[in-house]
């Protein structure tokens, strides 16, 4: 038996997400219905990061367990020429058997993209959240100073989620203003449920004016998802790659 | 009565082009369709540039003429209110009755998108053309400076297309890479059927290693739609913007 991991790039869209559930088709029934095809055993897929609808993915990463002869570096080629158009590998190989995606160490990065200007633009409607009012990106850069490091991030857990702690270590929060796009980058070992959607939220409200951005550290410190701005759509969330640290390759 | 203006911008992937014809919706339809409901009136919508099933836009102009007292600016704001998600007005404004959208002079711009690496990105499949095959930019480069200026550009004509003169003046035709992601921007005055995806076709055929960048010179010579390369598919391509002289905005 051999372990792979597969580097999954997706079009959120048409998903219910990441994770097998009863209500609608997802990623990972796709992959292992299509893996158990190829390799001619049942296969189970266990994903880095458990997308919700609508969320995008360039490299999310993903291992299975199986027992076939075929090389791991081949499967990408063989496994692309079964999946749906809205579901590409990027790269499998081989990794050793005790490999977790979700306990290895690691850090993720996600992009929010917003598009800011007066009319929508067709073609970006499925990969960008669109706002016609101004935002002030200067103001949410002096905001995202506030969340970077390690916080407890209670008032950005969306609710619902059962978790030990709710302290995070946001690495990297970056925001670029290309023409009318706006891109919210956030890396980090690890993310609450809806965390990165909510921080753009959040982001937003200040960009419009709506509070200023040193009421980012009190929406930190009430610890109260009441505080914290709206879950920013699913649409502009794209999980742009997850970097393990056994494993010296960024995606 | 007076003549409107709009700047209309599209996903192409659900319609069968712009132009109305009876195997399928196209964007003038539904235009048409919108507009006549939105000013209580039938109206007929012409556009400046006759795009082809599966072609987008950024910036199709097109004109209209009404007896509604709707100011000219407002109604891109009322037809977006009513229009699909993956047709969205720009900018609405009023023209002299005697302004028509194709035979004003003007300069078109067109896009054409390549993604060259290993696999498809699922989100972008329906704006870009992919092919795994190394494109050498250099090569496509040199190869578009021969067709920069006035050409008969027969052999870059699609079949089909009745026309009095196949001479066509490319004013400006730039090749941009942007990590894997390869852009062909053409500009002109006018283009024959096809011709932005046939020199599109044949400049990827150069970057391949097809043929060397100086028999696009022979091609030109040959005025033979054979000789050129395969019309490149039209996901790939998106109308810019059309720039009439008689009006300095730039979309």
């Amino acid at each position: 038996m051999k372990r792979v991991m597969i580097v999954v790039a997706y079009d959120g869209t048409n998903y219910c997400g990441w994770q097998v559930q009863p209500n609608g088709i997802t990623i990972q029934e796709v992959l292992e219905r299509h893996l158990s095809e190829l390799l001619k055993e049942p296969v189970s897929v266990l994903g880095a990061s458990r997308t919700d609808a609508g969320v995008h993915a360039l490299g999310n990463a993903a291992v299975f367990d199986t027992n076939s002869r075929m090389p791991g570096e081949k499967i990408s080629y063989a496994l692309n020429q079964r999946l749906p158009e809205d579901i590409r590998i990027q790269e499998s190989k081989e990794v050793p058997l005790d490999f977790h995606p979700r306990y290895q160490k690691s850090e993720k990065t996600y992009e929010y993209r917003i598009l800011n200007r007066r009319f929508p633009i067709p073609t970006e409607r499925f990969y960008s959240y669109f706002t016609y009012v101004p935002l002030d990106v200067e103001k949410m850069r002096e905001a995202a100073e506030h969340l970077i490091g390690e916080h407890d991030f209670k008032s950005f857990c969306g609710t619902g989620a059962q978790v030990k702690t709710t302290v995070r270590n946001v690495t990297g929060l970056t925001i670029q203003k290309n023409g009318d796009e706006i891109i919210i980058r956030v890396t980090g070992m690890g993310f609450l449920y809806n965390m990165v959607r909510i921080i753009a939220g959040t982001l937003m409200e200040v960009g419009c004016g709506k509070y200023p951005p040193v009421y980012v550290k009190e929406i930190l410190e009430a610890r109260d998802r009441k505080t914290a701005g709206n879950t920013a759509p699913a649409r502009g969330l794209t999980l742009v790659g997850v970097r393990y640290f056994s494993d010296e390759t960024r995606y």
